[in-house]
């Protein structure tokens, strides 16, 4: 049987310290659905680390972002998820596109980019508008940079326009999209990381230069 | 050996009566690739198509959307490619968007969405700035609606910031960073394509509901 | 006493005899506030007209754009309402920018472009997300071609993430949030207008070269 | 005489005791216009403080954003000046803009948001592809929270796609479409805020409620 490992990186502005996540609360959905599989998965706050700014997999002195960048070489599945603000994805989970570009040249064994063979999801939540546009860029990052994005690997709950209750507050849980969202993302995710396992994409066409 | 078709859709403004289109002419580098590989394809210039504003795979009278979307069911690749203008993909790049949509409700024998196990990429050419926008939009809505999308799916050419020459004239071709992004595009959409044609996506967590 | 006139282009795939566009409904939101202030207005649905895809003022025969590129030369104000599909603004709204970009090097009597000292707003309407992503490359295409954008240009309703009713049939006028910025936009386009028409921008540093 | 106060915002990752940075290059250029007509100006690299995260205009001790708050409302002219990472303006620049959405609800003494009657404008450098992106993000962003947008209000120089030198190796000043955009951006701006200081929007449908 094939092992898997998830990693759920959480862009919100609240550290674990802090009450309880909105993204968070959505992403447990989607790791309910990896614990009932067998997926091995772990979930960080980005704010609990001290990232620096770059573009760069490491920045030296102070920077924390290497001790990220580990778990997700080990990982088979990332799940960047972020709160919506200002109708977009937070300024921590731009800093992870950042520093996840930063790590792109970095090969496997076979000259590919390290993150050849791994998938990529999202999870979005905000009180209203963004949900979509902070996915959109998300991904688009992630599949640039050499992730593998399978068929709708975006779950999200936004709340109708203006200000209003976020996830938890809102019983987001309720919203029948969403939970469809959460499940196929998750068994999507799944499926072709396990696909992609066993079969992993041949080096041919896609080897970087030195 | 595993067969695969694919089919490229070129939202530039230009018919095939018009004179070369720019985008196509980058598009033809990626072909190049599926035919050194025996792979069978076919490129559409949407414009020259009637195809009708809305959100449904078959618009009715004159609506000539549902033969292009019978190319897309046949094909195991599917490439959306377009010209920059006003920083974003063309008008007719949304178009095929909403119309691709508008059949992401039509199910395979599975019930899974009719584009699962398909992979999508795209191709983009500007005189200057937007590459990445056209594509971020057009992976992501692709993805949303049931593609998969491989790594480094997006090949582009843009110019210098202002006006300028387009990709012919400029020679874009010399130009390595899209020489490569060719080439792994092409191969990847290849390779993912043929590894989902013989392990297709388990219809588990992704089945549409009535 | 200033006279102002605004013209409304409506982006959505219904035609004015078919049945009632949300976007429209949340359209004359704002200019029922343009009665209230005697701003002379008109509203046109796009898709009455046939445009033809290209970024020029005039595609020639058949082309419909320059009647409405005549009423936009005419007007104060400009606002580009457009229903969300797929997270972004109609195609139909892409569209109207790429042809509104076409007479972008019309100048006027001072050399400056023709949008020189109008100002721009939007109207977006959806059943779930994506109206800042339409709005925000609205309006940056408007400013970017010479409307002028006043605070708060942007008046939208959206719905819960997910399908689900739209605007009419959801009662979004009911939102407070979305009745508070359609006062706001529709007054600031008002007095942004009325200061310019007043205070032209002067010819320096932004005439137009042959 | 109508004096003006303009502050820029540069949001690099450099700090002001690394190498010059490149937007600020392509950011001088604006403010030599800036002396040339009397504008007072200053320019702050965000990389130099300690700015919290977070949606507020003061997150509390160790929080350096109301220093930067407290110059922003003094003035009369904001640019918000990024670099493009992934496509995009970077990661601190999001983070400026979710500060100053922070202040947002800060009224001035009619009760309009203290942004009203000051002008926008952003400048964007990149080695390639992403400035109307970034642009498109800020100035929207800035429009909604209650700046104005004069007439072209985007300067940005970008190399032709792929890796490449950036605006100071590349003498991208040499670009005529980047020095024309220069100088409209900085005269519009001035017009825009001296016609706005002289003739402020008026307290109507624009007051904020308790």
């Amino acid at each position: 049987m094939t092992e898997l490992r998830a990693i759920i990186l959480n862009a919100s502005f609240k550290t674990s310290e802090d009450e309880e996540s909105n993204t968070e609360a959505l992403a447990k959905e989607v790791t309910n659905v990896f614990d009932k599989e067998g997926i091995h998965h772990e979930s960080i706050r980005l704010a609990d680390y001290n990232i620096k700014y770059g573009v760069s997999d490491d920045l030296g002195e102070g920077d924390e972002w290497p001790k990220i960048f580990e778990k997700i070489k080990e990982a088979d599945i990332l799940i960047l998820a972020t709160p919506v603000w200002a109708g977009e994805k937070s300024s921590l989970a731009k800093l992870a596109i950042e520093r996840i570009n930063g790590g792109a040249s970095v090969t496997n064994e076979k000259g590919q980019s390290i993150y050849y063979n791994k998938v990529a999801g999202t999870v979005v939540t905000g009180n209203e508008d963004g949900a979509k546009n902070a996915a959109s860029s998300i991904l688009f990052a992630l599949s640039h940079f050499g992730f593998n994005i399978p068929p709708n690997a975006d779950t999200y709950w936004v709340g109708t326009a203006g200000p209003g209750p976020s996830f938890i507050e809102a019983d987001g849980i309720e919203n029948e999209f969403t939970r469809n969202h959460v499940v196929m993302e998750a068994y999507n995710l799944i499926h072709l990381a396990k696909i992609l396992k066993e079969n992993p994409i041949p080096a041919q066409g896609n080897v970087m230069e030195d």
